[in-house]
């Protein structure tokens, strides 16, 4: 197709927005889902795939590449340029992303909840900026050169911006990232994750707030920008300062803010209480609501970005206040949730990574210098506000890691820092290294501090490898021989051994169950790990079942001898799965390992769901 | 916030984003829903949201105010601006939406049904668009200046071009705005529904093709271009016209697209239907498959865009191939489903009247022609298909007015064409007039000629106004009283005529009904229509039902003598709706008549799911 003129999207430029989202939602998701059978947040996952995808691993190789004569066109600048309509169109949708992302975050927050921990809120966030604040202004105050001060952070006249500026950037947190975390943990809605929510949303009040001053005090004079192309916007920035940021205007962004969030949260929630109702009544259902809770969001979203407050905290505020009606029934919540958390997120998390080479401009002493302020002076401010509000040590601990992931909000205001001068390059890798290492780190060391324990599930015992569907078997002992025989292949034990053991067993008693069940089993000595081999058999094996059933679904569990507890934990993870007729019948109707997996799958989520407190 | 430089959005492009979204969207909704109520398909109201949202209304309006000086600033122009980078990423949101809405339009597609109706399909398609567009080319060949031939659309070299051109706008068909049209029916899954749909589906094919033949052969030289804005622009699209669309690279196209659509619909929908499992094995669920298919959609519309067809091709032709899985479960396409048609799909439709003055740019001469030769060419010629193709007359005529609708893929093609200087302003008018006016009367009409009724609910009949909560009565008489008390405030009829009326056919029988409902009812002489008023009695009234249960839902029923059929209505929609257990028990709990006709309202959503073929 054409070009279209200066304004409008070319042919290439919608190929590369669809080809580029489409990557960005791939690549996070694959990686997503990989972080969580770690056992990790799936945030991790996906900003990971953000710095695969951008300059410091596909753009290099993309370069490279180009200068070895292996690809005509530089593959990375095709699909994420740097400048034009293109890169203009995928940040309006990540921008987009990030806003309905904090709107679902917005939407899990329990209003009561928060109001009661008011008072503690205060005191972890307060004590987790005053600490970091203190140390990123010391250090920035006297060290600006060696730290990375731009043209605009050096000098008489910029010193106390950007000393104010790296304080903020030391303290701030960023509650998208945090609120996925505890999500991801399965704790967003406990009390502790409502505190961190709460202390994360103050505490980035203040930040932005304290921005906007670092904005208000940027020298007019004694500009040196040395890259001509941001001359342009740099000037914009002064006169935006000048015009809008001066010190009165601040305190009324201030005080609108203030007013925004009391009314939102007061006549906002009722109003959005009574109207539910009504959309509900008159409008197609579930469809209207969703189109109604949407549009509140983005104009709540409209309106702080318009304040200056940045976008995402109208989507949040409007969350916290419609979520907050019993009115929005469960099936919407699903419905947004689903596509919000599979489809905008992972593709606003992929983005973080996509403008920094995180290799040319790394310096280590910034990094680390950074890195280290910024997690000790968040932690430990935190976890003495945390202590203040009488918590017990170890939850104390663990939110004050939750604290200190500082994720997207740090990079968004290094960015704009970036832009208007106020720091270099190196000092924005140190920033991003920073947020991105906390939003990796406090994830994982919150669960091991709170003893977090994901319960295991059949289908994490469970490869294709492990489902035979359909043997030929039409005895016990065949069957037993042809479990037995593929446990051998997965296990590198004999055949024969496990097959002894197994018939030994079931010598015994027999080892049907009700429902067309059988779990023959053995504890065997030289097995490293637990081995699950299950067969489908349509037409049944007599397992000697109490109900007289032939066996259907047979599964074989081997454990380790020294490791008792396991079988235990496998035989009852075995029946509890197949406990539903539903289930049982499905599995039967399936045709391949995959599809019976699938089942298990789906069935272990219908049952996480029917199970959880919303 | 900051202006980030020339390739980013400032803080005013996020606030316009944002708020020029959810504009669009609330008022597409709002209008929409307001469609369905008066029986319309509800993208009627979503394209005339955008007509109001254009230049046409508010932006009229905008211009006007600010002349007068009752505003500082031109909202319109803050909202929806004609150039930079909100309009740049609204553009992309909106192409991102029509990908979407096109991808849910091809989950929908029976592929079985489709491949059945090949012939009949090839036989709507070819002679639906061999009338019309010989109808468009002969009097574009004839009267270029009259019709509005642009600066490269005259002379020797312009007179082919502009003559096919105009052929192919008259014959294309709207692929999304008819398969709305068909969705909102409810006839999407009718034989009727996937012909039209197959039938569009190769006439878009043909005409998009046919577009990338006009291009390869307009003229080069001769060009007089008005406007120097256009300059750059129209520079780009001949040396596009030349590299890209030479002959040989038009059959190149063809080709590739050909093998696209066969490779897509046979292995890639193998694939999907293998990968389906595989993904719902191992990713979560449900939110994994969500990814997946969205990945998979958007990665096939990046292939078609860049082939030259439209993003919107490829898109909906993943969707035709896994919609086809057996393995994609009910709930992943309800929640895209909602997603998309409440979200996506709304704003699409709105934005097609975005950008267009319908009144300054109108020519009427032009306008009557254009859409004449078009709907009469377009219907006849599909009719007369659909005839040899052995549809009964009722059924092609409904096709054919199915098959008239334009809608926005005529406008793309006219937009197109307008910046390549091909037309100018006042046929790319008509055109868009011709598009919009062919969409909002093939619902209708089809409606009309396929006597679709859509059957009416309890709902339908009744406001606020009409139901009362808790009311102070203890006895038969005094609910029955207080209930034409309000019946004579609705109807302005006596309330001691209803009440004797009623009361006289109670006395007969008492009107009790098991489950806790009672329906008092009558027919009155000098009722103009039917009239339904309900007290939810949480105490409950003694209606003698059988099972002896006191009445705690009580609906006067209200019909004319002259429609007793009316009276049959009422009273099974009334015992319908109140037929479940979990309905009568949610009704009890509500507090306000809105509240209960929520309850309503979901009820009968659900009904409709739990019986939809789907």
């Amino acid at each position: 197709m054409l070009q279209l003129g200066a304004s409008s999207l070319s042919a290439n430029d919608i190929t590369a927005l669809l080809l580029g989202i489409a990557i960005l939602l791939g690549l996070a998701r694959i990686l997503g889902e990989r972080a969580r059978r770690y056992r990790q947040p799936s945030v991790l996952g996906e900003i990971l795939a953000g710095i695969i995808l951008g300059p410091t691993i596909f753009g290099a190789l993309s370069t490279y590449l180009v200068a070895k004569g292996f690809l005509s066109h530089n593959l990375f600048e095709l699909i994420f340029p740097l400048e034009g309509g293109e890169k203009i169109a995928l940040d309006g949708f990540i921008t987009i992303s990030a806003t309905l992302l904090l709107f679902v975050v917005g939407l899990e927050v329990d209003l009561s909840t928060v109001i009661r921990q008011g008072k503690e809120a205060i005191a972890v966030s307060l004590a987790g900026i005053v600490l970091p604040f203190t140390f990123g202004f010391v250090i920035a105050w006297y060290l600006p050169d060696f730290l990375g001060a731009g043209p605009r952070g050096i000098g008489e006249d910029g010193q106390l911006p950007f000393a104010i500026f790296l304080g903020i950037a030391m303290s701030i947190t960023a509650l998208p990232v945090i609120a996925k975390i505890l999500l991801d943990l399965n704790i967003a809605k406990s009390d502790m994750g409502m505190l961190i929510i709460s202390s994360a949303m103050l505490n980035d009040l203040v930040g932005w707030i304290g921005f906007a001053i670092v904005l208000a005090l940027l020298p007019v004079t004694a500009m040196v920008i040395p890259d001509p192309a941001a001359i342009h916007s740099a000037t914009e920035v002064v006169t935006d300062a000048v015009n809008n940021t001066g010190s009165s205007q601040v305190v009324t962004t201030i005080l609108i803010t203030l007013v925004f969030l009391a009314l939102m949260l007061t006549l906002g929630r009722l109003a959005c209480h009574k109207a539910l109702p009504y959309v509900q009544a008159r409008w197609s259902w579930p469809g209207g609501v969703l189109s109604f809770v949407i549009c509140i969001s983005l104009i709540c979203a409209a309106f702080t970005e318009y304040l200056g407050i940045h976008s995402i905290f109208g989507a949040f505020v409007a969350g916290v206040a419609i979520g907050d009606s019993t009115h929005l029934s469960e099936r919407t919540r699903d419905t947004i949730n689903q596509f919000i958390m599979n489809i905008f997120s992972p593709i606003f998390f992929a983005s973080i990574g996509l403008r920094i080479n995180f290799i040319s401009e790394f310096n280590i002493s910034i990094v680390l210098l950074v890195l280290v302020l910024a997690t000790v002076g968040k932690v430990s401010g935190s976890y003495f506000g945390a202590r203040l509000a009488k918590l017990g040590k170890r939850e104390a601990s663990a939110l004050s890691f939750g604290m200190a992931a500082q994720g997207a909000v740090g990079i968004i205001l290094g960015q704009l820092a970036r832009e208007a001068g106020l720091i270099n390059d190196e000092l924005m890798v140190a920033i991003v290294v920073m947020a991105l290492t906390t939003s990796l780190i406090s994830g994982p060391i919150m669960q091991i501090i709170l003893r977090l324990q994901h319960q295991r599930k059949l289908i994490d015992f469970l490869t294709d490898k492990q489902v035979i569907i359909d043997p030929t078997s039409t005895d016990i002992m065949q069957t037993i021989g042809e479990l037995s025989k593929r446990a051998a292949e997965i296990t590198n034990l004999k055949a024969h051994d496990i097959y002894k053991a197994v018939l030994q067993r079931e010598r015994i008693m027999h080892t049907g169950l009700p429902g067309g069940l059988a779990v023959p089993h053995a504890r065997l000595d030289n097995l490293p790990k637990p081995c699950v081999v299950i067969a489908r058999h349509r037409n049944g094996i007599d397992f000697d079942a109490p109900d007289g059933k032939p066996a259907q679904i047979i599964g074989l569990l081997l454990t380790p001898t020294d490791q008792p507890e396991t079988q235990i934990e496998l035989l009852s993870l075995f029946a509890k799965s197949f406990s539903r007729n539903e289930i049982r019948q499905r599995a039967l109707e399936i045709k391949s390992p995959t599809e019976f997996l699938a089942v298990l799958n789906q069935a272990a989520a219908e049952e996480a769901e029917a199970t959880s407190p919303h």
